[in-house]
């Protein structure tokens, strides 16, 4: 990006932040020259910039103003996935994704994992390396099926801050919270039996659904305040719910935090209806603002609330350290998590343990919490720069997602093919709905490098996705042609 | 363990072994002194409580000769399970026996967990701590869902002994072969299907089929040749059987290995009613004989045996390292599998790949037969010692587990609770039983350290048993006499 690239996305951030409202007056190029100590050139080409993109118009004798309309990408409106249960498909899809995951060329735009490349994460590393100069014998071994209790402590401890009284005997440790999320659903649910989602909603939830032979019944979803109260109650008065399955903080694919009133509203219902909440908080300890929200577990009186969560997003996903708070399906959940593994391994278990317990941990989500929200603004600034227009964006609160929502007729499966050849892959949205709604949208992982290569990434995938929808408006052109 | 008693042990396991048949002459008093280079009172010592035992008798002015009919504790009979699909019981004996796995102080008897102090394993610990201190971040990353492909191409290698034909592509690397099963009956399975299982048969796949619903059939089986393929026929005409669940090599719990005829036998048979094996071979490489036995998998020609293992027994289960060559099932396992955990721990695999493709697997391999088939010995010696008569004792000829079975009225779980106060646990024989048979029976791994403090658990518990059985002798008599 060239100095004049970056001022115009920064102008543009600002902009859709509301620090200059529509219809505004733009600060003159001298003001923003002595601001920003670039040349009156660089900032006019970024104002030229600005105004081929039609965030801006220029008024003769009066400088720039803020474009009545264009002023920022919307936000994705609420969803509207189907209204009854259905049957998960789309696991052709996600071993795709899961397949190029990798093939080491191809560059991961969608994928969930996070920045590993942090020197705060330098002391996981010395533990795990003492540990194995110890040779002690115990770490080979099985440790408790519930789970090393040092970790189940510091757990319990952490746990504090997201308004959870926890006992480390509250506490089962699971290979990732991938395992946490399936024993859960196995906990609650038979074959058959139906469980309620946010949509769009993570397609690894969705393929256990699909797994276990329950159907999911997908509910509309703000990406401001999430999963829709008001349609879920409908569907608890249609069919016989089992549970919801929500990511209340930080949602995967769409970044909101649950506002707490709704979060009480949600569990009040789901206690009305007498059903269990599975709540996924794998990202909760990365949102922006601290203190860092609450889980609903932490307003749970009865125990309906199954918490699942793990290391993979905080401090890395190979690690496979998870766990889950079951509440009154403890005993089940215990019994689910011994048939799908038995215990957890021993080591790594051992090694997160200490790393909290040294006091490296709290440092470390700090760092990364910082780290990407800086990295959000700038690939939004990537976004708004390489997209075309009429694209809705998500406004994450935290941890490293974003979502991006194309015209209705665009096809995000088509466009991944395309993408192939430049060893570029992103997450398509339809991976992320149980009947394979969301083809026109996509997800981005923003926790990725800011750097050359992933800024090259972006434009690639940006012109891409502007060859895509010119072929889809001529599309729509001929087929409104052609039929009479 | 004195001089004296150990020679009777030696003598005794002789006996047993056939090398004095039943009325045979033993040597001389003299003839064993020289040979064993003990004193003259010594040998008299060893023959006066092998006499004290009905092991041998003496005649006068002749020396002693083996007792007729005392020559060895007999092996376990034919198993008579019941003979129709039943639910999974026991999950609270198994949850007993989990807990009690790491409350330190506890010796368990019965544990399935490998020998873990021997030196082959150090290389095991550099390797982890030297790629600790690299601080490679892919090792916190995911890996492939297949698992990592260094790790495949070494057990496709490995498989060679067996005399399985496999490539990487074969295989998917699983959380423990604890997972490997689990995905796998995942694959051949709906809630509420048939698979017909050895009697007895290791608890753990019981547990998992008790959680996914799917019903049991226990097939009869002998402590030499394995499962009753007559039994299984009659079965599979009665019952819609989905698929057998065996352990061929090594079995846990009776330690046999399956003639290679009998294996093609099982195999025929299954091909004829169209189901398929799920075998787990997690002992395998732990037969004492050289070469390794073949799998099932290596006659299989249509892909319907789905090969289950792990290193959780030969190198360590805490590092949860298993896998599974699911054959024409792979599209479903590797579903399950996902569904399951993800991916499963990175770092591990590529601790397993290295310390094989180094060369030190094979060795320590080596090592682990040589051990428990020397500790096989020993316990077998302290068993017939300390237990009192009236019991059968199984034979295994690899792997590091003995079956003991008890008089029909004998109740290990009551034993199990007796002993909670010496500290001692076995692996109860019910928990091998889908309806909670084998009550009378118990597991011991002598893969345990051979030290005074095992051999005086060993003693304990001999001691227990003698006093369970004099009490149900007393019970019997007194039910006899009373009912009238």
């Amino acid at each position: 990006m060239t100095r004049y690239q970056h001022l115009a996305c920064l102008l543009s951030e600002r902009i859709e932040q509301g620090l200059y409202r529509s219809g505004e007056r733009l600060p003159s190029v001298r003001t923003l020259s002595l601001e920003h100590g670039v040349s009156i050139s660089t900032v006019q080409q970024a104002y030229h910039l600005l105004e081929e993109k039609q965030l801006i118009v220029p008024q003769p004798r009066s400088g720039y103003f803020v474009a009545p309309r264009k002023a920022a990408p919307p936000m994705p409106a609420l969803t509207r996935p189907v209204q009854r249960p259905v049957e998960v498909t789309q696991w052709g899809s996600v071993l795709d994704l899961l397949s190029s995951r990798i093939s080491g060329d191809v560059l991961q735009l969608g994928s969930g994992i996070p920045n590993l490349a942090q020197p705060t994460l330098k002391p996981l590393w010395k533990i795990q390396s003492r540990m194995a100069q110890k040779q002690d014998a115990n770490l080979l071994s099985y440790d408790s099926l519930l789970g090393v209790a040092a970790l189940r402590e510091q757990i319990a401890r952490l746990a504090i801050d997201s308004g959870c009284q926890l006992t480390p005997d509250d506490i089962v440790i699971t290979t990732g919270c991938h395992e946490a999320l399936s024993a859960s659903l196995r906990a609650v649910c038979e074959p058959g039996d139906i469980i309620a989602v946010e949509s769009p909603s993570f397609h690894g939830t969705m393929q256990t659904l699909r797994g276990l032979g329950i159907r999911a019944i997908e509910i509309p979803t703000d990406s401001v305040s999430g999963i829709s109260l008001e349609a879920l109650e409908l569907a608890f008065e249609q069919w016989p719910i089992k549970a919801v399955l929500v990511v209340p903080n930080c949602n995967n694919p769409l970044g909101f935090i649950m506002p707490e009133p709704r979060k009480r509203a949600l569990l009040a219902l789901v206690q009305r209806f007498d059903a269990a909440i599975i709540e996924d908080d794998v990202y909760g300890e990365l949102a922006w603002d601290y203190p860092r929200p609450i889980t609903i577990k932490s307003l749970d009186m009865d125990g309906r609330v199954l918490l699942c969560s793990s290391f993979s997003k905080t401090l890395a996903p190979g690690l496979r350290v998870g766990w889950v708070a079951p509440g009154r399906y403890y005993d089940r959940v215990l019994h689910m998590k011994y048939i799908n593994t038995g215990s957890t391994a021993t080591l790594p278990q051992h090694a997160v343990a200490d790393f909290i317990r040294q006091g490296h941990y709290l440092p470390h989500l700090r760092r990364m919490r910082q780290l990407y929200q800086r990295n959000y603004e700038t690939f939004s600034c990537w976004v708004r720069h390489y997209f075309p227009c009429g694209i809705c964006v998500s406004r994450p609160q935290g941890g490293f997602l974003m979502w991006i929502e194309l015209p209705e007729a665009f096809d995000a499966v088509r466009l991944n093919n395309e993408l192939r050849e430049s060893q570029i892959q992103v997450a398509v949205g339809s991976l992320f709905s149980a009947s394979g709604k969301y083809r026109n949208c996509l997800r981005l992982n923003y926790g990725l490098p800011v750097n050359p290569q992933t800024e090259q990434a972006i434009a690639k995938l940006g012109a891409a996705v502007e060859r895509a929808m010119l072929a889809c408006h001529a599309a729509v052109k001929t087929e409104t042609i052609l039929p009479e």
